[in-house]
């Protein structure tokens, strides 16, 4: 079956609206943490809960390497193992295998790889993405195995990848069959092209998914250039359906997509920045590294309700983040995925209450403001 | 002047109490959780203070050096810096300056040494160490500096640092003067000699410090040589104030000197093997990175209070530790600091119903146990 997909309100091209999943509720436009090893890293899963996510990302590259997909099954499951009770969407382990692995070697059978861990070498194919994704791991919302092309790739290449991507689609429903609980989704891709975003999205139509995601954009491409590509690529997805950008991206990013209706996203950077030393904002981070905040006392937002938000002082988190210390990593990686979360929840308010453009501009005079505070 | 000390409860050589400070009281024997740098690794204040802890220790010397005590001053102290709103303990530099500084070179005056961060020389004299720590960066209880001298050492060598010691032990004393809410502790040093513990222990007690240290310990003469040192020296230290074994130690470690008369210790065992995959318990830790643990669904302890001890698989925690997630190194912080402070109230809880030999049958029958299954 399909999860139901409600949209409930719109404005301009943006939507909101929600996803039913026997897991719960997903409030569209969403933000998903991404737990690659079955952790959000740095942060506990109440700690993620409490941040407003309703769904998680888990990497299938990762979890079949270690601990491996049948072992989690034999333990539960992902949900069980994670402690994650809510809806998981697991990606197909495409793009990692093409950013992480060792001598991979793609044919239409399917990708083998070694693993960057031990070396091992692994077959991913259509049907064993499925396999992993849905059976073993169990995750609410299995994506189509798909080859992500370098950028940038010349158009006859693109589309060779696109089309076997589509094949691999194509396999991947039959394998995914029909299920009582459990969503599959396709990945357009086509690179920068229009037409081959276009016939992207039309073949996986065809073959008919649960939801349709955006693949490769955030490759190096540009924020001006993706948003060109999404713009084009939005109108021949089907418009009753969830339609998700993978791996994207900045505030700015978020926004922009979401202007052009896209609604679903994920993305590493929160909890890779935290780690980092920086905190987010609408204008964009903060280093806390910087000597600046050595005896800064206000905390990094005392209006919000995320306690690593409210209730650290910025020269706290400054000596932690100069010390090395954990504490620092998981503050502000907290921070962040609440500052994420918490600018989806006013992107979908504005959208209800038709205000989306005016937080669309609101957010692009903080990042002048920021721009010209950094320089 | 100094906090009252009520012993209520005597169990041979065993005694719990309470000590009573403006910030909180603290049950005796107390364990404190080390926060070196204003922050007890891995965790929150609010994890910390969930597990049992009324007091942390931190640690003067790497605050000296960074963020810098006058700094940590200026921003309203070690209380409001760090969130810790109980009472600290802080120790004195000495045995950082001995075990991590480099270059170092102990006068009369005091000691002078590089920083281990950046190479700065810095001065710690008495006078500095509780300026430092009284005033800067507030603690509770303040520790005398003293010098840590080497093990083995030579009687004699050990003699003249004692009697160092203990001069500058009174001139802590003259600096520290008459204060409303803040206690002063000495350090009784000697190495493993008899008459220099007793005579140390005289000196001090001469001075007349508000509580009385046990330093010098724990340094590689073993635990049979340390229970013996602390059973020669307990009874030279006043009786009517807490006695606070430095740095010390495992479990038996613990009961040992407890059934010794010992009412506080410091230890940062617990974080530290947290965060190399240890888990503690009565018997000793296990090392969730061996592969037994690979699909174990049991939790650490399913009976705990502590969430990190109680809700996560032994598979789970086996898989962040292997894939080096940082969520590991918090849970097993978490477990191991809850551990220890469950392990202390059960002590305290023994020593008022008289069954204090009997925790310490079942904790050498529970080693015994674990020493025969690694085995």
């Amino acid at each position: 079956m399909s999860f139901p997909f409600e949209i409930t309100a719109r404005d301009g091209g943006a939507r909101a609206g929600r996803i039913f999943t026997p897991r719960g509720d997903i409030a569209t436009p969403a933000w998903m943490p991404v737990g690659t090893a079955a952790t959000v890293k740095a942060l506990t899963m109440e700690q993620v809960r409490e941040t407003g996510a309703d769904i998680i990302l888990s990497n299938t590259y990762h979890l079949m390497l270690r601990p491996g997909a049948e072992r989690v099954a034999r333990l539960g499951g992902l949900h069980k193992f994670s402690r994650w009770s809510g809806p998981i969407l697991t990606d197909s382990g495409g793009f990692q295998v093409w950013s992480l692995a060792d001598l991979r070697k793609i044919t239409e059978e399917g990708v083998r790889f070694q693993s960057h861990i031990d070396g091992a070498t692994h077959m991913l194919t259509p049907e064993r993405a499925v396999e992993i994704q849905a059976d073993l791991l169990g995750s609410d919302i299995t994506m189509q195995l798909d080859e992500c092309t370098d950028y940038p790739v010349p158009e006859e290449a693109a589309a060779a990848s696109m089309r076997m991507s589509a094949r691999w689609g194509e396999r991947c429903k039959t394998a995914f069959g029909t299920r009582d609980a459990q969503a599959l989704f396709g990945i357009v891709q086509g690179s920068v092209f229009p037409e081959l975003r276009r016939e992207s999205a039309e073949r996986l139509t065809e073959i008919g998914f649960d939801g349709y995601a955006i693949g490769g954009l955030a490759v190096g491409e540009g924020h001006e250039r993706m948003c060109e590509v999404i713009e084009l690529t939005t109108p021949f997805m089907p418009v009753e359906r969830p339609r998700y950008l993978m791996g994207v991206g900045k505030p700015v990013d978020l926004i922009e997509s979401v202007a052009r209706g896209v609604d679903m996203f994920d993305c590493v950077l929160p909890t890779r920045s935290g780690r980092h030393g920086q905190a987010w904002f609408d204008g964009g981070p903060i280093n806390l590294k910087n000597a600046r905040f050595a005896e800064d006392e206000s905390p990094l937002d005392e209006m919000s309700a995320c306690p690593a938000s409210r209730d650290y002082s910025k020269a706290y988190l400054h000596h932690l983040v100069r010390a090395g210390e954990m504490l620092g990593s998981i503050l502000l990686s907290w921070h962040n995925v609440h500052y994420f979360q918490d600018l989806m929840a006013r992107i979908r308010a504005a959208i209800a209450d038709g205000t989306f453009e005016q937080l669309r501009a609101e957010a692009e005079a903080a990042r002048a403001a920021h721009a010209a505070n950094q320089a």
